[in-house]
């Protein structure tokens, strides 16, 4: 029953890295990279990186193929995802791979597509202070975190998220200004497994937090591929198992 | 708190009884307007039809904007819906409006985007018989049907029926061949209810047996519209509830 | 298709307001005489009152039979209600009547038989503010409530609150000492439903907050009794319906 | 991130085995022993058996404690089951431990406990064929499991199954006579997670079917323990987290 190690592909749109200097002095080679190096170094996975302006967004069907967990990053350009490589992305999450959408990644085409709502919220960029209170500790997601994640400085994500109930609610938020949010929420489509995680933001060190790099490594443990088959057929069968008439 | 009368529109594809004659001997108005009929003399509904070659399908906004619940019926012309049109159909579920997908509308346009996934199943015509096993006699859904619905001649449909997770199953189907199927099942997106239930194919008079008809207008009432407000905006919310720092 | 007025018993424990001065200078006739007053007289329902101290805690068979919907106060007291009454409770929710529990109604007998859990909670009495979210415009018990709900002062309820994954997500609490509280949840166990509602600290004069008073009538509403069928029978099916063999 | 074995407690009532010559004959150690020697041989499990007729039913305190996943197999005696040991194995469950129900079971004393409905269902003895078609292949429960298995002869359960509505829903059964059966399902209560597995009726040798075995072991992994926390505290947080007032 030993496993092979997980192989993950972390997706960064990398706009605002190369867009803007605060944010390329927190990640000088880009979010990606940040997520990627700690899944290597800490968790053993097998990685690799996409961004927005390599060609098809570097998520070729071969890619794809090979990765059983997508990390997803974007914020400013969901619009740049070509549909059909969103389309991709959606039928390789229902043969099932395993899918993390990461902060912003809320409003991003893969996402909308499978959940099949608008997943709009309420936002606010005011420094305040995010507590995400563990409400699942037994799930695989939260081995090792204690009863919440504080961040010092976070932007605010309010409800009413408009999702499907998740399957299960692994994080709820609590905000300084008043506000609480859905900021950890897993689904299944198809044959796999898809985690939203609420923190995230470019212009606070979100991805040197240890229990945010935690839970994105538990998540992508958690959702890896266990089988590769698409959803696509619907077969005729024309000969029934039983006797009719 | 006396309700209005729930509005009822009625859509279909209205291929099949042009083109075949058993399915217009067996309607010869069209599903829809049998369907209809049935809401309107038995629940009192105030209802309207719409079909595929009408402008705009028939279902502009206006008429969606009037409607508390939209019943749809497709087969062979999934694809000769428009994108705008099923996007509309969608939108209008999330800000409030009733679904109810019958049949071989699981390969419809506006189920498959409010579901995400690919709404696949197997089947087979083989005029074999049908139960539907009633599961939840206490919802809404079920009012006035017995243990299960019987039919005398139907197509198969059966599992893996590639649907997320019902919120609730409300019938399960057995099959002479062999198979089973989740053949009643609703789920919440955004603001809206939506219901799908398995019989109707256009070669049985389905839509003439009481139960089916039973349950189409209870789902046409349990999903009516509570509420219309649109869930696409994603508002910056300034000015915080409760002081910050 | 008109119903009949809805028959509402509201339960109470009903020792504070004879035992503290200020609960029952706030509730002089008891908390459970000021939520039937509202249900009486805006809503139209039909009430009566049971409490703890009565023969059979005032719930007998012939009550529960004549029952819809049950609203359930208790705190100091769960354990002496009897395990006979909290399992003619439970079996009168699985047979189709409805069930709200209110506040500290979490720890009692026949809520905590229905879900399974221990149904532990953090808690604080700090006269904190609470801020209940609404998380479901679209739903029959949030009719008439806006964003969110607005408690100036109230006891803390905080997670990990050990309940079964709600069927849906009502209402979502922020507190001001930074806790979150999953303080509206609904599930249908058996024929019926159930309405956890988490408002109702009896220091502070909560039953007369019209915006709780609201959801607490809209719940009844929601929960009400649709059918009366017990689960207790395990028929022997000895004819098939189908030929075997 | 190697996991240490599995520590699985098979528990069996064990009595029709030494009651029943043609349950002997199938299984002369007991379906307990039957089952752990598969887990053991075929996964490298850590297995131990208990019995009802054992003190404590075998499952005392450290049993429990020592256990990740228990197994239950029940029938004919579940009153015997003392209130004592099935809240022992209740709060375990709670408290992390997984728990795997096989058939008659659905009627023990933990089970009907953990879920809170009666779990009633309607049943023949009639040699019939089942087929348990497979809804979740990408779930850990069916690694190796194709569409469908098929038992020769079995025992009918049909629906309603009063139970609550599954997490999600693994395995469907049809059967021969006519009915459904909602033959696998998962649920999480607590920190454990739950799973119904209907195959194991005692005059069938459906212990040594390995599609039903390999579901065994697969749920056994799946199930286990990942923490060992009870949730019976309800602390007073005397210190908010943040200032109040």
């Amino acid at each position: 029953m030993a496993l092979s190690p997980v192989r993950v592909t972390v997706w960064n749109e990398f706009r605002h890295e190369r867009e803007n200097k605060e944010v390329a002095r927190i990640y000088p080679d880009g979010m990606h990279v940040a997520i990627a190096r700690y899944l290597e170094a800490v968790d053993g996975f097998t990685t690799r990186t996409a961004t927005l302006d390599q060609p098809e967004h570097g998520l070729t069907k071969q890619v794809l193929a090979q990765t059983d967990t997508l990390v997803w990053w974007g914020h400013i350009a969901h619009d740049s995802v070509s549909d059909a490589v969103a389309e991709r992305v959606q039928q390789a999450v229902l043969a099932g791979m395993g899918l993390i959408v990461l902060h912003s990644g809320h409003g991003s085409k893969p996402f909308k597509r499978l959940l099949g709502t608008n997943c709009s919220l309420r936002w606010r960029e005011a420094n305040e202070r995010e507590r995400l209170w563990n409400l699942a500790p037994g799930h695989e997601i939260t081995r090792g975190i204690g009863d919440y994640i504080e961040l010092p400085a976070a932007e605010m994500y309010g409800e009413r998220f408009d999702i499907p109930e998740p399957d299960k609610l692994i994080f709820l938020s609590w905000f300084q200004g008043g506000e609480v949010f859905r900021s950890g929420c897993v689904w299944e489509r198809g044959n796999g497994r898809i985690f939203y995680f609420k923190p995230g933001h470019e212009t606070y060190p979100v991805f040197a937090h240890q229990d945010v790099l935690r839970v994105i490594a538990n998540a992508a443990r958690w959702a890896r591929r266990k089988i590769d088959r698409h959803t696509l057929d619907h077969p005729n069968i024309r000969k029934p198992l039983e006797k009719i008439g």
